[in-house]
């Protein structure tokens, strides 16, 4: 049953919840931190902890992906992006980072007028495979049956399908669109696919035979989305509604387990940890990658929706750059600010609460507690 | 059921909302957008986008009712406002635009104690009637009978009666009210009449034979009738409220159907959109149309409640400039803001609910969702 | 029936409501405001507006009290402030309003170290008796005994016992209390007396004869009661409840009308209008006749409690200047910001509401809508 | 039974409130000042006021809690802090307080890397001890089993155990943890043991034998627990709960009654205040201290979370001096901004609203009014 209140009359809606609304609370048992698990196992590949770096060029590059990979995390390269637009998009991405907020989005939307270049694909999944770690990138659903065999021949572990609100039911009057369940049970790989927000839609997208489904629909803090189009999943509902999607699908399908990963709406640490709280198997992160010293976005960042030709509806974002990508996932931390030590974050709050794997973390006990600076 | 609150041992309280405090979201269907039509249907009228330009000053003037006709809405032209009070109110609307905000209101109540002149009422309607769009002029209920004959004499198509709390049953003392059925029942031509914001006012005007209703009491960006006369009704119920009247209505009438027009508080595009979302059939904009190029306002924004000689209730604000008419109403948008582009806003987000009409858009799933800027 | 919420396992807590919290909405009848009739009547005291001025030096001297009288209001002055402590205390004011923000209290605290004078009790109160206007003068409960007998004798026509809890009960083991019940039993003239906040409060204050009760607890923006001692009453509640007390005991007294006089955090015209409309009887203003040309304070503001000796609770605050008396009052107003035209504001909402009577209004339909500017 | 919201379908939580969202009101009775009783008894240590100094390195000093001592409360040592690490701390101690805040974390943890030696916490101990007023020391959970002995020997009336989320059923896999209950029964001294912050976690450390429960995990104004790790308990909410589990406690052990002891979260006077009447027997004081003339951290504070090694989740604060150790506890006070007169502000509050002695007071009403500066 969900929790409806009458926005007027002819209308009700219902009450959702953002990460910041919500707090873990321990309880009466705790646990070293040490004694603790973070380990993420899809299909066959087995990750030391379960982060993903998200397709955004600003946070992905070949070398980023396979930087994360050897951190014992999963990095996904955007597959639409400027390494597979421009044979050296080295300059583009410093000219990016210096423009001023008035001007970014109208030169990005030139940028990234260039058409993708099938080879560049294949250059880019190469190069990442060649240095030994899990191989993932993402495309669009729009883009997916134009781009897909050149990945597949390419070769990747895992495929990404991703957008602002994918659905498995999508029509349309120009195209055939894309069959996804077709798609997935035609393919080798398993398929992560979304965004996603709510438990219908979560539902239907794990029928189609993904391995994993993305929670959010521009939810990062660079996404204009609820400015712009009025779209918006506040973090916390979507996760808890998608993981009891992923339960009643488990049960309806006799026992296959769909991933749920969070992607959007995790700059802090404390947000980060909530997530698994509230019923993550995985978070995929992007302004917490954009931090990083290693980061293409060198001080940027944005997202997919920041370079619509005609609706852009993120922003290109500065962010702090407060440390090496190992820092960030693995500290040390010299800050009290939730922007390094995402592991040991996780590893503290499991311990206070007395958990040992994140399965059974996402079990704990939260609290409704809108956030107040002064109180914190 | 409305859902009341005890405020005190005295008094109880409905729970209100604003269009802020709720977000749309995508269920299990997506589409194109290219696939969803915007048209709107008054009477004869057909309009390409179901948007209105709001009778104020710094927002409509007879070239700028033109242009948004040609661009396929409607623009309402207010005739108590300085282009039917002085000959060539081009300097006088220069000057406002440059008045520091101490002083404006007191110039502003000088500028428009001229009194109005109704040979420039006949001769503003004709130059919008020559130019072959749509003609429509507002007059407030308090003035309707003094200067509606000029009005029809000179022709317009659609009528507007506009003021800030307007209801079906005036009492006075000192003069024979205007009666808003009689009226109505006499003319030609549909009107158009509010700012009505409860269920039971609009269901009442709705009974005078309205083609549609006005939804707001001066919730725009530039009113203070809160902060001034303790006035307010949050859009989002008022909305909802006014749709369900029409509902009602159109049962009681046996199928009349009543446009529900909201008027106010609509600024970015994301809360236009989330207008449709909770019943509108069309809206008025204000501040968004005071940013094109081609306003009238020159950066500056004002409502007819703020130049009241007695009692202003609103403010001469400042707006950015940010693009022509045609790139508010349709794009290309190069700022991630919600200031441009709003029918490819409206269009995202019918396409990514899966609606293919306003109307049925209508029917969208909205969630209560406090806003938080850093989780946008 | 009250709205309880849990605050935790072993305590619960009521929901309660600021001004700032609810709105006024119009229904389906209007009025012109030429119409409606804002006068208040206090025993044998009638008076054109229901406006109290506040006994703070920084608003009341015997001059601004005549003033108030003479525009139809009541003035109160403070009969232990710096009137009664100096023969001459404007330079005291115009010392006060330079002070600056870190040493204006306990420059404040040395300055009302003076004794009260009766003889200077006695001369203020005979001034503004000779200027013809009705007198009233005020007492905290723990000076009341020490110096009643000299107002009376110098003639007051409504006495006001004024703290910042007061109560029916007061129990002390150093001195006899003031028997509240006795005292207005024995007395010739109309007392008002608070501040309450509460029903119980409320009624145990009617009881004891009082012709009317002030709603607050150190409600005003200078205040720092909750800051300081953590208690704070939101004035919306407290007027609803203090309203359904005066409803109670008239029934249980038979008869008699116990007045409800909001006392703090009307700061702007649209609060002061919004107090009438959740049940008050007339308000008691501060904040607006300390901006007032004629205000002693010369932009400053303060109340009682920001002079206590060894604790403090409020601000000695600074306010702008915003227009005479009579413009505070009665406009016009060249801001559309609430700081001018108050009575034209409470008529223009019972016009829009369709009430012809303060009492009467006391019925408007209130909604709950937190503030947010943006939308205002 | 307790007020659980639905976060999503596959989550809920319960609402809680901060102490900012709560109030004290006063009722019907009124009572002088000067006739209520603010001391606290723990076994045979009676104090005059019910406050304790917090063990952190910026408030607390064996000459601090010296001082502290002799004005009636009680001065709790951190013996793992500066105190015991270094012969003379004072020269660390001006360090800290002027260092930037970008760079105060990473030297902190340098400082911080120092062994503690047992000799100096024989030193700190006998110094207090020495002075003639009741001695305290606080050690972490995990020094416990180390120091113990050293600590017993240089002899404490009272033993502290304090960490950030202390459970009364510690898993190691890697050493034998603590065993409370039997550590506890050993001792001959009483302990306070804590932080906790619901029912369960406060009602096994109270089976566990200690004579007080600290109330909070990392809740004062410098924590970063909740950016950090997620982890948030409001106050008000978690005394309640604590306060119920001392209820039910005592009816369980047959009248064993344990101190509920709020520990963060009270940087007013207000915050002090009201944390009595939602059930605390007493109130561990940090930033208030941190402010007085003789506190050791000269202007800034910082709690042991703030010097963690990989992970801290505190900030090194800046905190305004405000007047003496004396003037925070008694007054008199020339600010009405809570930062100075506690004890006053307790006695007024209980005066104003009836109550003789704290245990009383804990019975207060209090209402939910989250707060809004202009309507203070």
């Amino acid at each position: 049953m969900t929790q409806e209140t009458q926005i007027g009359l002819g209308k009700s809606g219902r009450l959702t919840y953002s990460l910041d609304d919500v707090a873990i609370v321990p309880s009466r048992r705790t646990r070293d931190p040490e004694d603790v698990s973070t380990s993420w196992t899809v299909d066959a590949y087995e990750f030391q902890v379960p982060i993903v770096g998200a397709p955004m060029d600003s946070v992905m590059s070949p070398q980023t992906a396979i930087a994360l990979g050897k951190l014992g995390a999963l990095g996904v390269l955007d597959l639409e992006g400027l390494w597979t637009r421009y044979d050296n998009p080295e300059p583009l991405l410093a000219e990016i980072a210096t423009l001023d907020e008035a001007t970014a989005t109208r030169r990005m939307q030139e940028i990234y007028s260039e058409p993708i270049k099938p080879e560049l694909i294949t250059a880019r999944l190469h190069e990442i495979r060649d240095a030994g770690v899990t191989v993932a990138g993402a495309l669009t659903p729009s883009r997916t049956q134009e781009f897909y065999t050149t990945v597949l021949e390419a070769g990747v572990d895992i495929f990404v399908i991703r957008g602002d609100a994918v659905s498995a039911e999508h029509v349309s009057t120009n195209h055939e669109p894309l069959n996804l369940k077709q798609f997935i049970y035609d393919l080798d790989v398993p398929v992560l696919v979304g965004g996603a927000a709510s438990y219908r839609a979560a539902l239907h997208l794990m029928r189609t035979g993904a391995a994993g489904v993305l929670v959010g629909i521009g939810g990062g803090a660079a996404s204009r989305m609820r400015t712009t189009i009025g779209m918006h999943a506040p973090m916390a509902t979507a996760i808890a509604d998608v993981a009891a999607a992923r339960r009643d699908y488990m049960e309806e399908s006799g026992g296959r387990y769909v991933h749920v990963i969070v992607d959007g709406g995790t700059g802090v640490s404390g947000d980060f940890v909530k997530s698994f709280a509230l019923g993550a198997d995985a978070v995929m992160l992007g302004t917490p990658l954009a931090r990083a010293t290693e980061a293409p976005g060198k001080g940027a960042h944005w997202g997919a929706e920041a370079r619509h030709p005609r609706l852009p509806r993120g922003l290109r974002a500065k962010v702090a750059t407060v440390g090496s990508l190992e820092e960030v996932l693995y500290g040390p931390s010299h800050t009290p600010d939730g922007t390094t030590n995402f592991v040991g974050a996780l590893r503290r709050a499991m311990a206070s609460t007395g958990y040992v794997s994140v399965k059974e973390f996402q079990q704990c006990n939260v609290v409704v507690a809108p956030y107040q600076l002064v109180n914190m």
